[in-house]
């Protein structure tokens, strides 16, 4: 289904026909017939309606297959029920599109999914790629087209592509965007996707000249990794920006570890948008007004910005919104300095932000806007007033165009107030730079530019691999057993060793005579722990025992564990109690990884020990790792963090930290039959000591079995 | 300062003079005649200006000495240097109230500060109240008077006051309130009150029987603790919205221990604004929404909404922006779900969200809303719809009014688009309902409700007293020693046990014999920690040796630490070593307290240890301390939580950190001259066993000098 030349007919038709074309004004076969007509559309337009007659002076033909030359997409308005056999027929009449509008299909229950199934299997014997069903249709305002049902007016023609799960959101994007400002080049509303989904859209609609920018509004992704495959490469040439909700439905699964239960889908969702170079804005607001800024402005160099305005209060609220997303404020060169003071009175503030006070007009906007461009320390300018006392706004952003239009860098203005400044909205507008009614929107859309720059180099950065891996030896671990819902603790021992994590050596003593044995082998002083698959928590029960040094303890030590367990839950399947080495303590982190539904493999990292759940100090990246997600993971968390070292903490080894992610990254890379992995905790000894793992707990595929070491 | 009844001739003049009234239609001295003149205003207005003439069919006089009576008020605008004798005039002339517009003072230097003070000193020999100077002065829509010299036209009259620090900000909110739709009641340019401030005219603007909610943009608090006593009693009956802006310029103080440094001047903001139920803003654009909705909604009795809709993706934009303000969707009972099950489509879904489908018109609408508002577990209702495609947006939102009139729980609109939904608009504002063209914005609106009804028992809340404290004894160290700046041990051990917070025992030797002695005394195993005033971090340096059981460790002990504290910090003033009774390690918390320059002493708790500044799991709260702060406190941090218990970890003694909370919160409310008090650890023990302060420090007064045991 990822033949982009199947497409083509949704974007480019030589000829469109109607199905469900209605007489009726009431009736949305009539909305999408006069939308179709109105929009200048230069290819063939036909009707179809089982009625017949004319509408908007055209014949309306009772049968597709009347339909004559040229034709190649079909926009289909008619009960769910009839939709195969239209179908059917669009096939026969050699028509390889069809926007499906009609609803009754998944959304509706078991019943409309089977139908759904059902007409999608005609499809695919006809050949016929779709888009929906449920969805209310594309258009593009530059070919132009329009196959919605929507009412008049549609949106001005520009350079933001939308697309959308929603039908009703397409809506309101419309009507949004007339009041924002800013054109449209493409919309597609999206339905349920029962061939078409959006990642098979990301390169046809980045494809499109007349688009700058491509907006989602996603309420989940299929396959999260095509997706990211898709956006990469799209994001390199035009930003993607994605509002994805459903959030608080999304990722309550049962999970048998830290792991499991922190890693919802929505850290998932952030770490894939993060690797696809995708920007993901907060709120339906936000999503446009980033939109604007990324359609319009270059980007700039760095997070430095230079904030102009004519009052103190103005000035104070942008410097705040600006450093809450991250910004900093330009330090201004003496050249600067001087320069705002040749044209400024004495009690202006020529520092950042320049305040020109209440008498600045036109003349000392425009002039100290290109002194604050000029200075090397500015990679953004945002400008931001109310309508000055002696001067029309209006006036004020007519002169600042000639100054934004010559620079490389990004200015955006914050026009304060709603009615006295329509002027000067207008001509910005028209001028295409982006406009805020409140100054925190305009830092927003700034800051947007400035995470743009960032994940262009998320988006470019490669995986990275070890090739050290004894990939023989994993592999007949991951498959020898013959039951691969469950290895032993000697197994996950040796299929960390296999991919070069160090672990603290460990056996299994059956018997308190094993356990002894094992002691004496691996060394005293040693660690106890029980043995079982049922015992996740193995320190709330008392069933672990550290530092033992000298064989009584051990004999000891082995009984008292067992008898814990037992009298805590007498029906934990015990198999014995592990010997292990007692590893020295070191920085304690969590290293992790589950299997996503949508995104595959994802890692997690951060402040290991018990309280994990409590602290909540993690991060996540989609595996394989790059290491600029590596970067990230540890400059996110307080874990990471310390790893250079605080206070009487010396540094920890954070290269063989990253070692372990890269290494376990490309374990559960490898095999997707892994569903939960966790080292908790991975010691982190001082730099150039290395790391060790000393409780390891893996769940494979979905039967809940795992192991723990 | 405080006299009420001094204030009157702002808002309720009989007559005022405008001093540097103008001819000319360029200055702002003609801008304010003129909008004195047009705000039907029914008192007496009267022009000055030296150069003479007539000015709106009115002879201007030359001197205030000249204008007829009645004239309570002046408005002056006129050059800085002329202010103070024109002051004197006023004097003269018995006008006992004055707005100086005038710029040219504190804000342009200490040449103007210097003026500043003057004019103060001769406004308050002549008895006479400033507002201002820098300011554009103040407006009242119901009475009416407008005597900015903002461009017109006026806000409309309504329910919303506004004062402000920033004059630009003022004719931004006047403009805002324009295009958003709701009116303003009085607006108050506060400038750089010299005189009247913000607190001051709470009270005089919340007795404006107009004026529903109180909107207040701040770059400051000049005396927190006053502040907080005014609104907390107006807050009772009339809700108060703050911005504060200045947020990264403030609270960068030199601190000598984690509680200074972490406790932003920021933190005690959010402290002082909680303890005075005043709810804060995030944005400009978020005080204005959230004014609607406390102005024109019923407040609601909990968190539980439902949303009403027409389609499925603005239905989980809602759940989703709902969720995330810590609001919960409604559990529909039996009965709301078969009512809506009579009047949808069975296709439609009759869980929360509500969606009715695309075919929904106004009938659906009010029907679904009224049953909806009927069911017991709605708390309030947000619905959120795009046009319709086969209704108008106005039809529905007028279908709607009636039943949002008649409930007693808050509805608020996400009507989403911007062009096709005006009429919708125009109806719901002139019903006073709050509508949003973004779900996420009537979200926040409908949070703001809920916040309001918690912030309410927060001001209402009563500070706890401890009365067993030993007054006599803290008052003796505190004063006694004769130079307050420095505590010793024993002083700051004696302190914590007068105020009944209990600490370990601890004594200072000074040589190797008296370390044995004290350990003998004390009981072993003992904690020696390096003494000395310049060391603020003594486990960095090797200063701690814990769990000493013998004589000889304590000798040994005794020696290690003074040479590895010597070789640390050889320029260390040294004092002897610390012996300190071995407390068992409990749950590690961290409790303290900072002296914020514009709240007072400001609490903190959180989780303990020397990761502090790491982990940053830290809450705050303004002393004294109410117990529903208290509970905020615990709430707010995993240390808090963990005090329940949490897996293996045995609950805490909640009730002696809540005891050690009160106490040291009256302790730093009695003494003022505490800058910084930190215990951490504070060892909390399992329930019942009590707690014990293990490290404590204490910084009094500015000099820097402190304790620290």
């Amino acid at each position: 289904m990822t033949d982009a030349n199947s497409l083509i007919p949704f974007f480019n038709p030589k000829g469109v026909v109607v199905i469900g074309a209605s007489q009726d004004p009431t009736k949305l076969g009539y909305g999408l017939a006069n939308n179709l007509h109105r929009s200048g559309f230069k290819g063939a337009v036909h009707f179809v309606n089982l009625k017949g007659g004319t509408l908007l002076g055209k014949p309306i033909y009772k049968s597709v297959l009347d339909v004559p030359d040229p034709v190649d997409l079909a926009t289909v308005l008619i009960p769910a029920q009839h939709v195969i056999q239209i179908l059917r027929e669009c096939g026969e009449r050699g028509i390889r599109a069809a926007i499906i509008g009609a609803g009754g299909f998944r959304e509706i229950g078991p019943e409309g999914l089977e139908l759904e199934r059902e007409m999608l299997q005609v499809a695919k014997e006809n050949g016929i790629r779709l888009i929906g069903p449920n969805c209310i249709g594309l258009l593009d305002t530059h070919l132009p087209i329009d196959t919605t049902f929507l009412p008049p007016p549609g949106p001005t023609p520009g350079d933001v592509a939308f697309l959308s799960h929603s039908g009703a959101i397409c809506a309101a994007a419309i009507d949004w965007a007339r009041g924002q400002g800013y054109g449209i080049s493409r919309l597609v509303s999206l339905g349920n996707q029962a061939d078409v989904s959006e990642t098979d859209l990301l390169k046809p609609i980045a494809a499109d000249e007349h688009t700058n920018v491509l907006v989602l509004y996603l309420e989940g992704i299929k396959n999260g990794r095509r997706f990211i495959q898709e956006a990469r490469e799209v994001v390199q040439s035009k930003p993607i920006i994605a509002l994805k909700v459903g959030k608080f439905e999304s990722g309550r699964r049962a999970a048998a570890s830290h792991t499991g239960a922190l890693t919802g889908s929505e850290s998932a969702y952030n770490a894939g948008f993060r690797r696809a170079g995708v920007l993901r804005a907060d709120t339906s607001e936000e999503m446009f007004d980033q939109a604007r800024a990324l359609a319009w402005c270059p980007l700039p160099e760095g997070n430095r910005v230079a904030v102009l305005t004519n009052a103190g209060g103005p000035g104070v609220t942008a410097a705040d919104a600006l450093e809450a997303r991250g910004l900093a404020m330009t330090e201004f060169s003496e050249k600067t300095i001087r320069g705002l003071e040749s044209i400024l009175p004495a009690a202006a503030s020529t520092q950042n932000p320049v305040d020109m006070l209440a008498g600045a007009g036109p003349d000392e906007f425009a002039a100290c806007l290109r002194i604050l461009l000029a200075d090397p320390g500015t990679d953004s300018v945002m400008v931001i007033f109310p309508t000055p006392p002696m001067h029309t706004a209006g006036a004020v952003a007519k002169a600042m165009i000639p100054a934004i239009h010559q620079t490389e860098k990004p200015v955006v203005v914050s026009v304060m107030g709603e009615r006295l400044i329509q002027e000067a909205v207008e001509h910005l507008r028209a001028a295409r730079i982006p406009e805020y009614r409140f100054p925190e929107r305009a830092a927003a859309a700034l800051a947007a530019l400035v995470k743009r720059v960032n994940l262009l180099e998320y988006a470019a950065a490669e995986p990275v691999f070890r090739d050290d891996i004894d990939t023989k030896k994993a592999s007949k671990i991951m498959s020898g057993s013959g039951d691969t819902s469950h290895l032993t603790a000697l197994e996950t021992s040796q299929l960390l060793k296999a991919y070069g994590i160090p672990a603290a050596s460990m056996r299994l003593a059956e018997t308190e005579e094993d356990a002894v044995a094992l002691a004496s082998e691996i060394g005293l002083p040693i660690v106890l722990k029980i043995a079982s698959p049922d015992i996740s928590h193995k320190t709330d029960i008392g069933g672990v025992l550290l530092n033992l040094a000298d064989e009584k303890s051990v004999r000891s030590g082995y009984q008292s564990i067992l008898n814990r367990a037992r009298t805590a839950m007498p029906e934990a399947n015990i198999s014995g109690v592990y010997v292990q080495e007692m590893v020295p303590i070191g920085q304690e982190v969590i290293v992790g990884a589950v299997h996503d539904p949508q995104f595959g493999p994802v890692l997690m990292f951060g402040s290991g020990g018990t309280e994990v759940e409590g602290l909540k100090d993690l991060s996540f990246g989609l595996a394989p790792l790059t290491e600029l997600e590596i970067d990230h993971m540890l400059s996110k968390t307080w874990a990471g963090q310390k790893l250079r070292g605080f206070r009487n903490i010396p540094p920890g080894d954070i290269n063989a930290v990253r070692e372990v992610l890269i290494r376990l990254a490309q374990l559960v890379n490898d095999y997707p039959q892994i569903r939960e992995i966790e080292i908790n905790p991975l010691q982190v000894f001082p730099d150039g000591k290395g790391v060790s793992a000393v409780d390891v707990r893996i769940r494979l595929d979905s039967s809940g079995h795992g192991s723990q070491i």
